[in-house]
Formats: C-alpha cells, structure tokens, sequence
C-alpha cells in the first residue's frame, strides 16, 4: 500500500503541535488545521501550510492525523465536513491519535470502511515532554497494510508500538484501561502516604520508598512527588479531563457488563473533587479528598 | 558503640535463611536458632553453631537478628525466653526483620529500653531470590548508634538502607504502608485487565503494555505476568498472610483514625478469595474474585 | 381550568392496565392505546375504546396518561407521533406515570409549554396490587391548574399524593431518589442475612427480627422475606429494569455533581448479577451475589 | 427451674435505670449496684437496696441482670469480681442485656456453664424511651429452662420476645446484624437526601415521601427526620459508640469469613467523621461527610 507522501494533521494542541513538528522536521511535507488558527504559527514557521477548513489538509489517498480533545471533536471533524472524507478516499489512512471510545472507533472504521478509506486508532501514552521528544508509546490497531504504509511516520513521534490488532477500536479499550491504571495509582499512593502521614512518616519518604524500590517506574516516580508534596498547579493534565477518561473507561465497564470497584470509587471521589472546585488542577489533585477524609485539611 | 563479632539469629524461614547466610559468609560467627531445627542445618555445615532455645543465641552486649513470621511469633521469642532480654543486656542489640504492627514495635522498643538493650525494627522489602542475592531494601529505624553499630552486617544482606528516624516503629508503618501499595495494585491490575479481556485484549498484552511502559517497575512485571496468566501456584506469598498484613494496615488506620478506601475494598477481596478457598495461592489470586464477578469463571 | 371529561391512556403494561381500569370504574370514558393491543381488550370489555395508533386516544384540550417503559418509549408516543402535541393542544394536560430521567422530563415540559401544553410528571409508587387497589402514593408536580383539574382522576389510583411543586422533573428526581433506597435496603438486607448466616442465625429469623421491630415496613417485609428465601422468581421487578433505573441515579448523580458510594456499590453487584446471568431474576436476586461472595454458593 | 425472687441488676445507665425500675415497679425486691452510685438513687427511693460492689447484688441461685456499656465493663464484673460466680452458682442465672461480642457470649457462656450457672444473652432494641415505657425488643438465647424462669421479668421490661435458640451468643449474632441495618439506612438517607437536595428537592421532602409510603418504620421516620435537618444534638447514640458497634460487626464478619462492602464504606464513614472532630455526635451525623463530599459544607 503506498501514501502520498504529504501528510495532513489536524488538531495542534499540547500534544498535537510536537508530533506535528517530529514529522515536518523528518522531512514530510505537513498540511495541517487547527481551530483556533495561531497554533499554526510554530509549524508554519518550519515549513508547513495552514488551511481553513479541517477538509482541505486532506489529499486523496493521502494520509491525516487527528490529535482531537474528545469523542465529539473527532466526529465534528470527520461528520460534519463532509468533503472530509471524500477528499480521503480512495485509499488514504485516517491515523487518530485521540483518547476516545471504542464505541466512536467503531463507528468511525464502519463509515470509512464503506468509503474505502483505512482508520487506524493510534492512541498514544506520554505527554507532551516525551511527544516534543519522539518516544511516546503508541497503541495500534486497523488494516496491516495501512499500518504498514504509516510505519515509517508512527516511528519518527514514537519509540515504540503496541500493536493491537486488526480492529481499531481494540486500540482504545487498551488506552483507556491503561489510563485507569494511572488514577488508580494516584489513589493508592494518596491512601498510603495519608496513612503514613496520620502515622508519623512523612509522604516524601514514602514516595521514595516506592519509586526507589520495587515501584520505581515514571508513574510512580512522577505522581508520587506531585501527591507528597500536594502540587497540583500548574495542571499537567486537568482532573476535569480526567473525569471525563474515566467515563469512558465506565461506559465501556457498562457495555460489557463488567463490575470495576476501583472505577466506581475513583468516580466519587473525581464528582466529589469537582464539587469541591478542583477540577482545573492536576488530576492527581484527587488526593486532596483523602486527605479531607481523614481531617488533616479542615 | 561497639558489638561482639558474634552475630545470634532466630528465624530461619524462606527468607530468614538467605540472610543469616549471607551475614555467615561475611565472615560473622553465627548462633542460630529455629523452632524446627533442620532448617539450621545448611547453615550450621557453613560454621554457624546452632542451639536449642533462642535465648541461647544471645550474647551479652551482642547482636541478635530475628525474622520471625508474626507480633506472636517475635513477642513468644521475647517475652517467652526471659533470658533473652538478660544475655543480650546491656548494651545488646536487636534487630527485628519481620513486618510486624507498630504497636508491638512501639511495646518492644520500651522493653528494651528498660533493659538497656537498643531495638531496632529493620522489616525488609524483597522476596526469599533478594535475600540470597543480599540485593534487599532495609527500613531501619531506632537509636543512630546502634544503626551505625549494625551498618556493616545490614550491608551485607541488602542493596540499600531506607532510614525511618530514631522511633523504631515507624520503619513498621512503612514497610504496611508499603505492602498496601502491593495489594492495591494487583486489584487495579486484575480490574483492568479484566475489563480489557471483556472488551477483546488479551489479559497479556495489558500486562506487557503497562510494565513496557510507564509502570515499568518489578511490582507490576512480576504480578502483572502472574494475574495475566491466573498463575497462582506454588504461592511466592500466600494470599492467607496477605490477609494478615492487610489486618495490620487495617488497625493503624483505626489506630490513627483514618479513612481507607482501597483497604476496605482489599479486605472484602481477601475475605471472599478466603471464603471461596484460596487461602493457600499467591496472593494474587486475589484476581480471580475480579474474574469471577465479571462472569467469566462460573 | 376544565378538561374534557373523556380521558386518554396510553401504556397498559402490568401497572397501565390496573390503573387505566380504576379511572374507567370510576365513570370516565376512556379511550386507550397499546403497542400490543391484546392487552386493550379487558378494557375494552368494560367499554373503553381502543385505537391504532397513540396519537388518536387524544382529544383537543383534553387529558391523556402515558405509562411507559421508559424515557425511549416516552419520546416515541410524543416525538414521532407529531399528531399527539398538535391533538392535544391548545389547553391539554399530558400526565406522565413513568419512571424517566429528569432531563427527558424536562425536555418535555419545555416541548409541552411551547404548544400550549400542560406536563405534569406524576411517577408513581407500589407494585401492580396497589395499582388494582387505586392505592398507589403519587409523586406529582408541574403547573398547579393543571394539577388541580386532574386531582379527581388520581384520586381514583392512589390513596395519596406528594407534590414536589411547579417544576414537573423534580417528582422524577424524587422517584429516582426513592428507588434507590429500595435497591439499598436489599443490598443491606443481603449483606445482614448472610452475616448472620455465616454466624448461625437463620436468615428468616433476621428478616423477623427487622420487619418486626423497628423496620416495619413494606418494603423490609416483602424484600426480607424474598432475600431471605433466595426466592427471585417470578420476578416483581426485573434485575434488568433495576439496572436501568439505576443508570438514571447515577446520571442524575453525574449531572449534579454528587458522589454516591452506596450506588456504586449498587452499580458493580448489578453487573455482576447480569453478567451472572441473573438479568430476568427479581432485582432483589443482586442478594446471590452477597452468598457468592462469601462462599456461601460454589 | 426456680429462681430466687430478688433480682440483682448491675448497670444503671441510661437504659439500665428505665429497665431496672420497671422490675421493681412490678414487685420484685431488687439489689443494685452502679459503678458511680449517684444513679442508683431514683431506685433506691423506690425501694431497691444498693451495694458497693457488684458481687453484692448476687444472691445464691437467684437472677442477675447486668447492663454494661461494652464487652470490657462486663469482663470486668463477671471475672474481677470473684465472688461473682460464686455467689451466683449452684442454679443463678445472670441475664446480659449488653450488646457485647458473640466472642465474650461464648466465653461467658462456658465459664458460666462450669460453674453451673445460666447464662442468657438477651440484648435489646429499642432507646430510653421504649425502655421506660416497658416496650423493648428481647433478643433471647441460652438454656430452656433458664428462659422459662426468667420469662415474667423479661415480660416487665420488653414488648415481644425473639429466641434465638440454645446459644447465648447468637443473640449477640442477631443484635449486630440488626444494629447494621440501621448504620446502612443512615448512609442511605444521607445520600439519597443529598442527591434530592443537589437536584432540587428539599430533603425533608424526601424523608416525608420514605417514611410515608413504603418505607414507613421507626428507624426511617426517626433518623430520616434527624439527617433531613442536620440534627445532630443531643446524640442519642454518640458515633464514638457506633463506630465501636461496628467494630464487633467487622469483627464476626472476619471471624465468619464475610465480605461485607456496606460495613466497609461505613468503617470508612465512621472513621473519617471521628477525624473531622465528630464523634460525640449522633451517629447520623455520619450524614454531614456525605454533604462534605457534594461540595454543600465547605
């Protein structure tokens, strides 16, 4: 299967804006859109050109990438332009990089499935320090030829693939129950350094004693600081936005009729952060309800 | 402060033996001692001498390890052998490897005291392959002259030294504190990778995507390959000491009046892994209950 | 304000039927419609009249009852028969029995009020028997003419009535609230039955105990007996339906930003049981999975 | 099997007093012994002869009741006061109204036993006021013939009987699971009032539309209107005490190997309330950190 060898790219946010400039810097000519236009101006500035219309970076038989907030921004995209995806088609790739249902995956790859256009739901891990440095972790999943074709792309943002298969969607359980992963540490380590302090050692030590030891691992090593020395501004990633990931890991809990305690104790304690205001600060921010709990913030 | 050469060590279970070994191999006469007695033999064919009754281990103004499997256990050595606070007084020193609660530290700790003798709570973290590598993680805490006393022994049966202050028990909040840390996340662990074989990922390819990437840590590559194969037998730990040691993190929370939600939710998952007769596996197995919830094991 | 004495029902399921019947006892011509119309003709025997089609059991300025399945039925009789609001306008009087979300509620109290309609939400409280009996409690609110135009009709299938005031979703948000407490003191039950159990004490003796001391009450009675005889078919509600009910407190709990620990409790035991297999069992069969849990049922 | 007709009564608490005057109003000469003795003057006036020392109140082969605050208090009578047993024995039977442990009932029971005494669990629901106006509920379990004799006292003080067989201790079985129930409907109360409240619905209206319908019963009506208004003081069961009756739940729950995961939301309710500085409220004042968690306290 072979691409055109310009690349569209859509959605240039904290996370969009370096992988965009890894795969300009490579040397691929970058077509690229974003909403609100002056984020543009970086890639702009090395190279790329901008358009109106999320439509217009897409070539036929080309290949674009969508780095979008949510579920409902990607189907804006793709629905709601609907040159989207006849400019696509035939034979272009549609790689998206968002954290999104699988429900809308699947829906997606259905509806470029019929117009002959490859989805391929690439989520990635990291943030933007490891995105600005190429070694994100990529989840991927859709056609092997179409993942084939995109190899040489995905290896200039990422240091490694998972691949998850021929069905898209599966790209995203994996995403998602990865990112349940990542609040259900921050709650762990809330309770116990909590407990620890209740008890007469200080929460630094135990973070050291975690991420020196049998735990040492960047979650815990990074988590750990921000929840000891209770450091949730500025947000790396809002705990609004965080509420929102565990939602779906919830709905896709529903759908497949599966219990998750830990889930539906991270839920109340995300609604009861919220309704205490502190949504716009670092998701790891949830660990200021533990310490309310046990009336040390009164 | 200044030792006898002769060290006395009572407990030689799975992981009492490697580290009376190795502080045998560094050349320090041993005095051993354990309940069933063949257990001393591999050490008493290296030199150690081994004796009949635990006092009998202790020298005046000596040192004495003791890795014992429980409060009971350590209080019965102690308390039990009236000689042992005797032959070790004064100027001895007792270093206890065994997770046991603060309390009985604290109530060890004002014992020894009155006799002049340093207590000194050394739980460690590593498995029975640790201590023969003498690679362990030491919590130590007590009287700085007597940690200093003992430095050249603990070097030798582990890489690193954590040090908690001067009030022996808080190295035992730690090290519960620690553990707790362990049990939540084979739960989180379990709940995932369940909710991904629910939703089509293999429980595999999870447990690779986690300790590939940012949970990169010997906790969950361990117990991640364990839970993703339901693999719990032979037990590296049995889920029926699991239960103990959860009781021990849930009494200090009483104890210092705080909430914990995750250990709640352990203390049901123990509870029912017990009731359903899995007392004997790894603690691990602990996810099977998650399994079972979801349906996926009737 | 008047109505037309001719009144309309739409819905005659376990509880429309019963219900629908005391309003026609009672002296009011009544005109009824129902997906399946082989459940028109007891009604029709006593002379109601039946019709194809939902919009035709309406009359200009008249009143209509819906009692459906849920707020999908609901929408369906009002949205996609676009007769039904024109029908029924200007002056009608739209009484909703259902249990619906509040955001369904309040979408058609805005649709009703923009064609000169009366909503009023009226969910109501007790099982078929009550129904038969007109002594069902009615949660009832919206505009207060039109409350009092039909207070002689509900009169006839309650024996009281809540009025929860002028905006028709909070007697929704109050139904939902209440059934939770049902879904609650059947977890609780299950939970003190099997401790008891577990102990020696017989479970009836427990139900005993309750539902003749100090919780008397229906609800203890009739659950405690059923809980305590493991005895779910056939089933009064559905564990389905309860499930349902459920997503509507924990949506409403979502939208309002309120933690709900015990109804995440309630959220993961009703998976479980689906995921069981126990979907068409009563809904107090979420009790199996309490004996599971303790062992009680391998 | 007869009993002396002097009765000895040990404890003259809140309920203790209301009881013991009961006995006497109907006839019965009674010794009385109140560790602080100013309580025991009401009783005194009325007629009952009072002592310095538990034991005292014991006549040979006669019946002893004894009202205590915990499992301790009553430790302390029956094996500190030597006499106890002996003055009590050949043919006594001591009836413990106290809610105590099932462990202490069995140990109780057997060290009664050798010394050929009765002993009968007979804890009882019901406030001061049920206490006063001779309507308890009687929890009773131990030896027929025991019962038998003692049946037209407990007829003075209590309303209806439940016998719970030939073990004393499964009384105390029976009254834990039931003191449960009334924990869990605090927690239930508190949270659906909350989400009423977070909606729109005043709480009182909640409690109204409970205790009015289904629901209708001592304990919702009572506790219903307390967490409706937030009203907290006087307590009539301080929290402290709650928590420590949940406690001996949690207790026979490990002992009988029972998840129970309402008991564990509650010991984390409890707990963080006594953190919050709320312990010498009414144990339904657990309800305000269900409102702390909405965001409606800060």
């Amino acid at each position: 299967m072979k691409i055109s060898s310009t690349v569209g790219f859509i959605g240039l946010g904290n996370m969009g804006q370096p992988i965009a400039m890894n795969l300009l810097k490579a040397g691929n000519p970058l077509r690229v859109y974003n909403r609100s236009r002056q984020k543009t101006r970086p890639l702009v500035q090395q190279g790329a050109v901008d358009f109106d219309n999320p439509a217009e970076v897409v070539e036929p038989g080309g290949v674009v990438f969508t780095m979008l907030a949510d579920d409902a921004s990607l189907r804006s995209v793709v629905f709601e332009n609907t040159n989207f995806i006849e400019r696509l088609a035939p034979g272009g790739v549609h790689v998206s990089l968002s954290t999104i249902s699988p429900a809308t995956a699947r829906e997606m790859s259905a509806y470029h499935d019929r117009h002959g256009v490859s989805f391929l739901s690439a989520p990635v891990i990291g943030r933007p320090d490891r995105a600005a440095a190429g070694t994100l972790f990529i989840l991927l999943a859709g056609r092997p030829e179409a993942k084939e074709a995109i190899l040489p792309l995905l290896e200039r943002i990422g240091e490694r693939i998972f691949d998850f298969g021929h069905e898209p969607w599966l790209s995203n359980v994996a995403k998602l129950a990865f990112n349940f992963n990542i609040a259900a540490a921050i709650e762990i380590m809330a309770e116990s350094f909590t407990l620890a302090e209740k008890n007469g050692v200080p929460r630094q030590r135990m973070t050291e004693l975690l991420s020196e030891t049998l735990f040492s691992s960047v979650i815990y090593r990074g988590y750990g600081d921000l929840i000891a020395r209770h450091a949730y501004e500025p947000a790396g990633f809002r705990l609004s936005l965080g509420w929102k990931d565990l939602q779906l890991v919830l709905d896709i809990a529903d759908e497949s009729v599966t219990p998750l305690p830990i889930g539906s104790l991270l839920r109340d304690r995300l609604l009861s952060a919220i309704a205490k205001g502190r949504g716009e600060l670092d998701w790891s921010a949830l660990a200021l309800g533990v310490s309310d709990d046990a009336g040390l913030r009164q």
